[in-house]
């Protein structure tokens, strides 16, 4: 399996889940933007924004290669002279509180001394968290790591638990997922199988994310529900910047800054020490963003 | 000079900055929420918000103490036992986009090995740039520093520069001001002078605001201004979470959230790939951003 076939097989995924998620809002188109990288590689940004049902979201793709840098090699914590990556990203914000943000990523790295591993990772943010369909994503998630290994979810889904998480508000930022990195032979499955693992968890995104659209019957949305999703945002930024790996790594080696942030929502509020009300639905919903969940009870 | 004497002078300093701002505000008065912290010492917060002029503010002071922990340490680069550190801090979102945001901060931090240190900052970020006003408010920071040492302002001025800025997007978080850390006795003034010389700064700030306020004759807001702000209040949340190096240092040590992002905008937006259109105003200003500008000329 050369990087070559990965790329392009990262590739087609990225217009399939672009195409599939223009079918879902039902309005909005997605816009290419082309880049270059000067070491390297370059990519591909698909950006969609004020559709039907999403207010902003991007479905990235990118291949970049070189020579390794210090700060790679500080991060690695291992040296080679040159790497190739590889990968999808994607980030959607819908309009209404009642639809949840979406993230999912799917990677592969290597070095030319022959070291490779692919990791990934697909968490949901619900504003409002409804537990039958947390279920239903945690479920579906479950079935497709069954089908591969049957350490893959009991690992995974802890492991998201500890990734998306905000130590600093001690909160989760919604109810999780899998995530995993590093992943290899090692792991007890070829590495054929971890890339068509990878693949299958990028085509089930859409299905995913489509079911939970469709899950919740909605009202127009309420001032309370509207100021709950912008103070919810501030969150995911917070999360993004302070936090995620991805996104400082991206940031601070250099990266294409407006790839890296179209995961940023279309915006965000900070208020000082906001509260939900005691007993109200955002109070619970804050309530089991302080626990680590088994969604599947 | 005594820690405790600091404290208080501190303390007193931030009740003096936040009823000089109420008086410039005319409408909002602070709130003060009063915190403590588990290994020692704590802070009062002070925020302001729906002024008259003021969107969302905050006054912070804080005076903690305690073992030196090792994140610490480690951003120290030195060993201690325990420390004492205290200061005031400062940020305000102006309602209009012709009014700037700024920010101040001077701090003092000690070891029980003797050693000390002062550190602070001030620096003004207009949405958009006035250069009339820009040289105001360097020439009275080049004053001030003038009458403490001949070095500070051409110190602490590059200083900032280096500090406010973001090089991800490759500007500068506003029109800089002036900036510096580790200041102690090595630099040729005494460490009463040292701080008499941050109380001044204290106190200076508030002029320095209202001179800014009104210096700008107002027009209702225009949609487009609007919109400038919002995005450029989402490049200061990216400084703030990705950059700077006191909120990182809080949050990653376990300081107290909501008193280090008071900093955050009231609200920021974030579209993809923002580009002003060619030769508007927006777009001089962004021009500026992207130059280091001696702007005493």
């Amino acid at each position: 399996m050369t990087s070559e076939y990965i790329k392009s097989e990262f590739r087609k995924l990225q217009l399939h889940i672009s195409d599939a998620l223009e079918k879902i809002d039902g309005l909005a188109l997605f816009n290419e933007d082309a880049w270059t990288r000067e070491e390297g590689g370059g990519g591909f940004t698909r950006t969609i924004s004020n559709g039907n049902i999403l207010e902003k979201g991007g479905v990235a793709f990118s291949a970049v290669e070189g020579p390794v840098s210090e700060t790679m090699t500080k991060q690695l914590g291992m040296e080679g002279n040159d790497f190739f990556a590889s990968g999808v990203s994607i980030v959607l914000h819908p309009f209404h509180p009642r639809h949840p943000i979406i993230h999912m990523n799917v990677r592969y790295f290597e070095l030319d001394n022959g070291t490779y591993w692919f990791g990934g990772g697909i968490d949901l943010t619900p504003h409002y968290i409804n537990k039958e369909a947390a279920k239903l994503f945690h479920l579906s998630l479950k079935k497709l790591c069954d089908s591969y290994h049957n350490e893959f979810y009991t690992k995974f889904k802890p492991w998201a638990d500890t990734y998306f998480h905000l130590p600093h508000r001690g909160e989760s930022r919604g109810i999780g997922g899998i995530f995993f990195d590093h992943l290899d032979e090692k792991f007890g499955i070829e590495k054929s199988k971890i890339f068509e693992f990878c693949i299958e968890l990028g085509k089930l995104f859409p299905i995913l994310y489509g079911q939970q659209i469709d899950f919740t019957k909605l009202s127009q949305a309420t001032e309370a529900e509207l100021a709950w999703q912008a103070s919810r945002r501030s969150r995911y930024v917070e999360f993004n910047l302070l936090h995620d790996r991805g996104t400082k790594f991206g940031i601070y080696s250099g990266g294409r800054t407006e790839s890296i942030l179209m995961s940023m929502p279309p915006m965000a509020k900070w208020d000082y020490n906001v509260q939900p009300s005691l007993n109200s639905e955002e109070a619970k919903s804050l309530e089991l963003l302080k626990e680590v969940v088994d969604w599947l009870i």
